[in-house]
């Protein structure tokens, strides 16, 4: 292990180069090796998504307002959420919104609400997409993306804008259930050949407040998410690399998904957090991917 | 040509699946054969990024506030900036949240400006990470990512979430105009030998209102930007493939940029949209890749 806590994790990340910090706490400028090493991950599981024979997309780090409405993502997660506001104002309030940024005031309050919002997870667009009847085999699509979460943290392990590589099925319990339990064999296998000790947790979303205690309480005990987490830049296996979440129907009544007999479908998506993996990556083989063991080096294709 | 208007390319690309639309105008879902193009022309223009020797960062779709107000974005351009606006509240707030977004009413007035924006171009997040004293030989960077322009249209070419690759020198004005030279002659022979018909033109930022009247005829007599612009879905050479631009003491100003013997430094950045590439290339050579000429396939590794 490099690190033995959080913040000395991210002093080493930025010491070597490999992240850069920006003046907003989560985000940060990528390095060269920092991201290709994420590239090289994301070709690895893209690989995955082709053995699967799983339909490919790919969305902007960006979504139709309308579309997340439908989600429940607000009704769960309102503090991780990200809202586009844009200016549609005339020479008048352009000049007073230049006024209060020279004044160091809100200059915000000059904007209106767009039709868009930041995508919350890669598989969020994809939802509003597949409305209708499904083929009788169901739908397997592989998707990876820009998603944003608003937890503004030192913690390199949290960042606010990060992607994820998920394959989202559609179709019927069973299906749904298979393809989960398949998505966490292969992602189990996947990191354990990279070195990584991981642990497989049932667990619950981080939902919002008092409507999200209940929440918690039913996920937990339906057993709706597993994450695979690791032991990073700490003595506890805590941080979540991969995740594999039943959604039953609650995208597919939000959205008219039906399965081919026309009963509503069942969903689910498992994937992983790119920027995650890697981290866990040079915490567990050290922060110069050239000194890597060779068989990783050549799995990682670097 | 494939298609002879806009309406009639969109048409095309979506009955060919190429691309996907989503419920707001100018966010696709972009299939993997499209996704694909972007990423082989991105493969190429890193060559050249490479054999310049530029140090390359990659930035997430989103950068801080505070770097952001400094660009002087908002001067020239707040109608195509994007704020990211974040909910704060308890659980109070968040009733009064879910209970708008049922009623139909407008939830965002529940939220608070977040200390992020979304980029508006991909070199946006550089400048405030370059401040202080440049080495001797001023600084070649390369980067490539996702921007955001409210723009709302159903003109596939002018998408609101794009992504963009570029090499910025901070340097002397000598340098500068240099890497313009030469970044322009690249750009200039790589379009071309990709079969485009390309002209360099002499062109101006699309500034807002009043000031933008005055900064636009200041712009176009200093013959600041160029434009690679090609005929797509249309007769006219209209649309932007590539862009290179002085800028001057701009940012260095705003960002206590300095070259080694303490004077401000001069800017220019030149880069390509990549989208942009992508749509002129299936204008040019058809929808389906798989029939373009060999030499072209081969170009891009496809």
């Amino acid at each position: 292990m490099t690190a033995s806590t959080p913040d000395e994790f991210r002093a080493q990340l930025l010491a070597s180069g490999l992240l850069a910090a920006t003046e907003e706490d989560g985000i940060y400028a990528l390095s060269e090796t920092f991201d290709h090493l994420v590239l090289a991950f994301d070709a690895l599981v893209d690989r995955h998504g082709t053995a699967l024979g799983a339909t490919r997309w790919r969305f902007p780090p960006i979504q139709s307002r309308k579309g997340f409405e439908r989600t429940g993502f607000l009704t769960s997660f309102p503090h991780l959420a990200g809202s586009v506001h844009v200016f549609t104002g005339g020479d008048r309030e352009h000049a007073e919104l230049l006024h209060r940024l020279d004044s160091g005031d809100d200059w915000s309050r000059q904007l209106s609400t767009a039709p868009s919002v930041l995508c919350s997870a890669c598989c969020q667009p994809l939802y509003p997409m597949v409305s209708g009847r499904l083929p009788a085999e169901g739908l397997l699509v592989d998707l990876s993306g820009w998603c944003f979460r608003h937890e503004p943290s030192l913690d390199p392990r949290r960042m606010q804008a990060f992607r994820q590589h998920e394959v989202v099925y559609f179709g019927n319990p069973e299906g749904s259930r298979l393809h989960l339990e398949r998505s966490l064999a292969y992602a189990s296998d996947l990191l354990t050949s990279l070195g990584l000790a991981i642990e497989d947790v049932v667990t619950n979303d981080p939902f919002f407040g008092r409507i999200g205690s209940m929440l918690t309480e039913s996920m937990l005990n339906a057993e709706l998410k597993h994450e695979l987490v690791a032991a990073v830049a700490s003595e506890s296996a805590s941080t979540a690399l991969f995740s594999a979440n039943e959604h039953r129907d609650h995208f597919s009544s939000a959205f008219g998904i039906q399965q081919s007999d026309g009963t509503l479908a069942d969903t689910a998506c498992a994937g992983f957090g790119l920027e995650r993996v890697v981290l866990a990556l040079l915490d567990c083989h050290g922060l110069d991917p050239a000194r890597w063991p060779a068989s990783i080096r050549q799995m990682l294709g670097i």
